[in-house]
């Protein structure tokens, strides 16, 4: 059967091996220690340094297709690793479109995709003239390495922009901005593409986010306009097929008053398709494994009308409660929610693990999910 | 988080380890060597022999829960775990009626739970009397050891019932002899139950052998009276409570032209139970777990109208064409088909997976299941 390496030892990689183990796939990860969320679950873990060219060259052998749980893998490693017959999944050429963020706004642009006005920032000269261009409504992005709203500034005045500008710059962070848009909510519309080319796209999602960091996911997205969705599945197909992506695509959106722009691109499973585990017949890490395979995808038809997706994220402090016991009395209370821990220990703000309902009624699968999620991070109920 | 060591290590302890990951356990397996199916899939292996005192201790250290995928444990060895304060579940006393099916019989006529007539069988006087008793319509079983109708026998005349009985009393085979059950079909409920006595029962399902093996289970059993089905349901929630059944349960049925009979009881996840991995809230694997370290019981709800399980036994030849194009060709055909490998080599009738198809129509979800195994068995649709 086929042997999958996985570089990256986070959550995504972790819920990879589920489902890999299922499929009698033959897993393996590098993982940075011993004692990373995936590294704690595979039967075979190396250890290593997704920036090391012999490590990646270690884990790649022997392996079907070599894919990933994050998008920092070097880029000319990848190409080094493709031009001794490895099959990297997504290549190099899809996911320099996920690792930076500025020529992901070009090439969105040269496609058509619906984007904010954006430029790149190198000087404060460059910064007055981009804040008078979009009226003063900034979002500075460093190109590079950001996650979870690191990386994402709204500077609130010029001087407050020219000066983050300068700072940054002299730091050596190569920047954009682009107009901060007022959206009225979130979206995400999420497709899988294998190497022969298939494409299927999972019902469009809302996203909620708290300080930049993807909180609660909703699928359906409430109330969103059939041709709306079709719009956003569409742009999401174009764009997995324009830039050759195999594996999971994950395509977030905003949604304003009256249209639908791109906000960025995952080239990988995302968390916004978690809901998928619970609420879907082929989960996104399933269809990820299969789509770098090149398996033929699975149907993406939800199973429950709606299935809602709250993470739970470190808070303010670790309550006294241990977890085991937090887990317990949410099981006891909603016999339906669905609890995925990372197995990670606590830090504020850090992603753990999620809660799945999938119900008929969209008002109670919201409120048991964000009750159960509450209870796992404060030990108390809302 | 609880640590859960699972002794066995075939697939109902590799679909456990899924369902651990999930939840945020740390599992281990105690397996017999690196290949075996649970073994290839833990990432926490410890290589023994469940009948050796050591090797138990040894997995059973530091675990808060230990548990099983097979029945097979001496007891002895279970109760002295239980008394150096390992949490052991199911406990040896209840386990016990899982492993010798004479005592079985006898403890559940003592409940009241119907069961054919039945006779401890040592010598060819005790079988023609037998013979006489049930007019000839006689099943002779070994009371341990045996599983997917190994120990299980139909002899058609006298002179063949009293010539086994003979030959394997001989070889030292403790026997007993039930009726042959004229059964319509046989059925399977399932609950699980926890230490602190909380049991949730899984709709009662179809279940379909070939030579003494599970091959296909059907949930809910089609066209099953309600009143039929929770009488069904209460003796196997009668069962759990009267023998202290911890962890998943499993009543085999037959049903009869006017009548349900026990035939037998499982206390680990259970074949028929495989369907709930891809049609029910909580599948079979993660109630087990949640139940073995006492938490409460996850919902057992259907998400589909029906689910249908056909088991990829191992056909008469290993086919040319490899696994992998086997499974990818089932993948294209059927989106929709949940194919399950547990990364066994080839061997005529090994269970070596299983397909759950769910489906408004059960028609079309058996038609699916069974074309699906098929092409995994033989390379060839229907
Ligand atoms: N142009 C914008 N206008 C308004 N809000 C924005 C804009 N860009 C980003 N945001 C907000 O900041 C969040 C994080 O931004 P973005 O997705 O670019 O960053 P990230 O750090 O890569 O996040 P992720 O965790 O999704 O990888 C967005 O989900 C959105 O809420
Ligand atoms: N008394 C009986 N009358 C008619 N058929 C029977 C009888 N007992 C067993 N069978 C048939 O043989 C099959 C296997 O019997 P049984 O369940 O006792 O054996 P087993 O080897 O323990 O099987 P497994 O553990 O795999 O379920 C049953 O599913 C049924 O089809
Ligand atoms: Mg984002
Ligand atoms: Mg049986």
């Amino acid at each position: 059967m086929p042997v999958v390496a996985v570089i990256g030892d986070g959550q995504l990689a972790r819920m990879m091996q589920t489902a890999a183990i299922e499929l009698g796939l033959a897993p393996r990860v590098l993982a940075a220690d011993d004692n990373a969320s995936a590294a704690q679950v595979f039967g075979d873990v190396r250890i290593g340094d997704y920036r090391d060219l012999a490590d990646l060259q270690a884990i790649a052998e022997g392996a079907d297709a070599v894919t990933f749980d994050h998008e920092h893998v070097p880029n000319e490693y990848a190409h080094m690793l493709i031009d001794a017959g490895i099959n990297v999944e997504p290549r190099p050429h899809a996911l320099l479109y996920a690792q930076d963020k500025l020529e992901q706004r070009a090439r969105l642009t040269e496609l058509g995709a619906p984007v904010p006005p954006f430029s790149p920032i190198a000087s404060a000269k460059d910064a007055s003239d981009f804040f008078e261009r979009v009226g003063g409504r900034v979002c500075l992005k460093s190109r590079r390495g950001g996650y979870d709203g690191h990386g994402v500034w709204f500077p609130d005045s010029l001087e407050a922009f020219t000066e983050l500008v300068e700072k940054l710059v002299g730091e050596g962070v190569e920047l954009y901005a682009e107009e901060k848009v007022p959206f009225v909510r979130e979206l995400s519309a999420m497709v899988a593409r294998n190497r022969s080319g298939e494409v299927k796209a999972w019902p469009v999602v809302e996203s909620r986010q708290a300080d930049g960091v993807c909180r609660v996911a909703i699928s359906p997205a409430p109330g969103l306009d059939a041709e709306r969705a079709a719009a956003c599945q569409g742009f999401a197909v174009k764009i997995a097929e324009a830039l050759d992506v195999t594996g999971v695509l994950a395509v977030e959106l905003f949604e304003t008053a009256d249209a639908v722009l791109v906000n960025e691109l995952a080239m990988r499973p995302h968390n916004t398709g978690h809901w998928t585990q619970d609420g879907c017949v082929t989960s996104q890490f399933e269809q990820h494994l299969r789509a770098v395979i090149d398996w033929p995808l699975g149907s993406t038809e939800p199973t429950a009308p709606y299935t809602v997706m709250v993470n739970t994220l470190g808070g303010d402090s670790d309550p006294a409660v241990p977890m085991r016991e937090r887990v317990a009395a949410v099981m006891k209370k909603y016999p339906e929610a669905k609890v995925h821990l990372y197995g990670k220990g606590y830090r504020p703000g850090r992603k753990m693990g999620h809660v799945n309902v999938a119900d008929e009624s969209l008002e109670r699968a919201l409120d048991v999910a964000e009750d159960a999620a509450h209870y796992i991070i404060n030990a108390q109920w809302r």
